[in-house]
């Protein structure tokens, strides 16, 4: 195997420089880079993660951990890749590289973690699908692991993180629908135990009483947070005797299924049922519209790398002003899935 | 940091069942690697990768090399996801981990993966999108690293592959049209030099050929894999003077941006314009209902695992029967998407 010295000679620069090229160190320029990994390359020195991990205990790796598994899918996907890429952007500027790390549905979220903990091929993690109560956190806090989080939990280890505004969401269109007349007004929550779900929930029953209704137990659909579950809670929906008019979802792929399982039914969205949801790529492309709260999930994807990175000795210095924990607004974009206007009771 | 020694007293086990348990070896039960893994954790004994990888040069990893970046989201999701679910099942029979190498599209994959290598951290890799000519089967063949590819490639380097049958879908759907009437046909491509779009291009081609028709350059109609492509396709298609009577649609994502298209201009699949496409999680949910192919992407994944184990010296003896390339054939699911007949011509 070559070494860093005959690499060096070879492109006849310094061995410091070599060393801070193969490293991802952000202070050796572009075009030095390159000239260095690729003479590294073809040169057959491969600067081998253990010794360098053993000798300076970094890896230029940052982990982001989430859920797999066929009762999930649908969901993971369209949300997680659009954050990837904020996420890289900022990555690239101090040459990390993000890799994503599939924990199967099949699988204690907690022993996996452990396991990559373990193994110790990251620098810092971010972690996805918080939990109520979440011991993973405490699990990296005591380790000293440095971590964000994508959601909140009420286990809090002081770590940093961004969620999405789901108290404001609640309200916001508990608002809107009661405004327009609706009294009998139904909640989705996804099937676990995500901390997200009790968020929302809690919050659209506070907007009810405030507004003198409640929340009725019967209105509120668990399902799993894809197109299936959305169908599902259509299905379920329609069997009740006493229909709600209206209808909020949590989660932005059960949209599409629950359109399905409403024109199965001969309903529209708009005519039949108000419908507020969340909006991911595919449910633009709903008929009728959908009303639904959007995001940019790349600048998302921004300042959570960027909140990570604030915490990291490594980095902090070039994030003094990273906002470590952050609620994310998301806005209304108005559609013709909560169009009519119910008499007011 | 607690020894391997100390740990095995602890558990009043044996060091060799330790260091087996800790290595992810197949051969100790799932019983007793917990209770390793849980008292090395409660101990403080982290087998370091680093340590592990200059000793063993194993990381038990398997890296999945897949493309992110704004442009593409929205395909490479859905798909892989379901993927993974799959690989993930035979990985976990080994005690191997899957990451997904998530490569930005502002960057240059053979740079990528070149990076992935040099830092040396899995075991295996598995590519997809892979590309009409793809230099990256070279570089890993060159450097003996284990690797398998979702798609083929003209640059071949006796790699194992899998990839879906472009050409039965190109073949099956064409028939299928002309027997119906249709004459002037047109047909989707990826934008970017990925090898699909070449093998369905060529083989609707030849089919046309066969019934005495031709496929019209004109009717060739490029997009980005995703929703917002396949709108764009509509709005393109719908453009023109002389307008096919049927499309077929190449990438997932694009039925239901295709769909909305049509939809915004009044047009109907299946009333105004014959469409197969292929099917995905959300376009189950599409109205009128999609005709188009399917597969058990979980399946799909289960044989690209098996295949790549099966050329790795460490597990190759638990797959002698592995097909190491196999062209995974998509079954036509009917739908309404292409129900009206033409006159013959």
């Amino acid at each position: 195997m070559t070494g860093i010295r005959r690499l060096a000679q070879h492109l006849d620069i310094s061995i410091g420089t070599v060393s801070r090229a193969l490293n991802g160190r952000p202070d050796v320029n572009e075009e030095t880079r390159k000239r260095v990994l690729e003479a590294a390359a073809e040169l057959g020195y491969v600067p081998n993660q253990s010794g360098r991990s053993l000798r300076q205990g970094t890896t230029n790796i940052i982990g982001f951990m989430m859920q797999t598994g066929a009762e999930i899918t649908g969901q993971g996907d369209t949300f997680f890749m659009s954050v990837f890429d904020g996420v890289q952007t900022v990555f690239a500027r101090h040459r990390l590289d993000l890799v994503a790390l599939l924990c199967s549905s099949q699988e204690d979220p907690d022993d996996y973690l452990r396991r990559v903990v373990a193994r110790g091929f990251a620098d810092g993690l971010i972690l996805s699908a918080t939990q109520r109560h979440d011991p993973r956190l405490e699990f990296l806090a005591k380790r000293k692991i440095p971590f964000a989080t994508l959601g909140r939990s009420l286990t809090d280890v002081g770590q940093p993180w961004l969620d999405l505004d789901f108290e404001g969401m609640a309200q916001t269109a508990i608002d809107r629908l009661v405004e327009r007349g609706h009294q009998r007004i139904a909640v989705t929550r996804p099937h676990d135990d995500v901390n997200l779900g009790y968020i929302f929930v809690d919050q659209a029953a506070s907007a009810l009483e405030a507004h003198g209704l409640f929340l009725d137990p019967d209105l509120i659909f668990r399902s799993t947070p894809n197109e299936a579950g959305g169908y599902r809670i259509a299905r379920e929906l329609l069997s009740k005797k006493d229909r709600p008019t209206a209808i909020l979802l949590v989660n932005e792929s059960i949209a599409i299924g629950f359109y399905r399982g409403l024109s199965e039914a001969g309903l529209k969205p708009g005519r039949d049922i108000a419908v507020i949801g969340r909006h991911s790529p595919q449910t633009h492309f709903l008929s009728p519209s959908l009303t639904g709260f959007e995001l940019s999930r790349r600048d998302l994807g921004i300042a959570l790398a960027e909140a990570l990175l604030a915490t990291m000795p490594a980095f902090s210095h070039f994030y003094p002003n990273a906002e470590l924990r952050k609620i994310w607004h998301e806005e209304l974009i108005e559609g013709e899935s909560d169009a009519f206007l119910l008499p007011h009771g």
